[in-house]
């Protein structure tokens, strides 16, 4: 595979696709969206030719420097490690990058995977709202608890970090299944900061090649 | 907190625990073991005591250099910054070391949560075989695939990676809820591999000191 500018295969909603594009855009990465619909065809992501790319049938997907990424923390420690400026992602002190990809894995691991769409369509249409606040709820209960330890301006201190891009993705989906933030100030707090931010807003959900017009901001 | 010996919290069959038990020998890091089990008293992760350490009320849990830290990734990335010898967990190419991240999230992120105890519980006994069945054989289809081009003697090349780390435990769980290994040849192979080393051993979930008789080797 020829190395040439990257490609990110990416849903507008996808909650793992926009922490990617977050990083692409805080970096400065000039890179070409090829969207993959969840849902249209009854999901592209389980395509033979998707499945090439990412057997897993998922979001984001991304080819960079002549191989193919999936997992979106992979993709950002290697967009980190290949591209450490003009933003780091990732503090110099090893405890520092400790909670900040505990953060992180406390998003990834912890939360998103368990209200993603193929999860929610096995738990069935009559519970799912239920679920995923479930979820979401016990999730940002941690996460607040872990914040009021870790935070400054930002997940972690007063730089941002790859928490932060977990961060905001994650409170999107907690706002689209109708679960109540005002237990969570620290994590409001920190989201309505980041929102500001011009990477923040170029890589929302609202504004991809592939965001239908009732969803664009 | 001063710095002493590592205290790791642990469940003997929890398989993040076992990642990081797993970690810490192949680093050769002395520590002391303080039992969590998940299932007596109705669970020691939800006493009060344990989530002022993990708020996600989840082992493992390490202190260690006088932190806290949670989810075994973070933990085991953190063990590699801070003691990158005698056994390195990440190769030195960026690229190699984006597989070997890709391949832990895989199974990290895209099974291990999908098939954990607290999800088990909220299906229903009726069902809860079948779910980890499916989570299983779905994330090891792919991850068989994504192998194919990634492993030599171990999941990434012929050095030992987190990858491998996360590889052995999750085939424990898979072989606890009767799945078919057969179809995996390529995760067989790595799994008996590593199974013949040390490290993996004396961290086996049947040689801890919470094992209870009957899970004893």
């Amino acid at each position: 595979m020829q190395a040439g500018k990257p490609v990110l295969y990416s849903y507008f909603r996808s909650s793992c696709s926009w922490r990617v594009r977050i990083a692409l855009a805080l970096k400065g990465i000039d890179y070409d969206i090829l969207p993959i619909s969840l849902i249209k065809d009854g999901g592209q992501q389980f395509t033979k030719e998707f499945k090439t790319l990412n057997p897993m049938s998922q979001v984001p997907t991304l080819k960079i420097d002549g191989i193919i990424l999936t997992q979106s923390l992979a993709i950002i420690e290697y967009l980190e490690e290949t591209r450490p400026t003009p933003v780091r992602l990732l503090p110099q002190d090893p405890k520092k990058r400790a909670h900040v990809r505990m953060i992180s894995d406390l998003i990834a691991s912890g939360i998103q995977p368990l209200q993603n769409l193929s999860v929610l369509k096995k738990v069935g249409q009559e519970t799912q709202l239920a679920w995923a606040q479930a979820v979401i709820n016990s999730g940002f209960g941690a996460l607040e608890h872990v914040l009021q330890s870790t935070a400054g301006k930002y997940c972690v201190g007063n730089e941002i970090s790859m928490a932060d891009l977990c961060l905001v993705p994650q409170v999107a989906n907690a706002e689209r299944f109708k679960v109540d933030l005002s237990s969570y100030p620290t994590i409001n707090r920190i989201n309505k900061t980041l929102l500001t931010m011009e990477a923040f807003q170029v890589s929302h959900p609202s504004r991809q090649p592939d965001t239908p017009p009732e969803f664009q901001a």
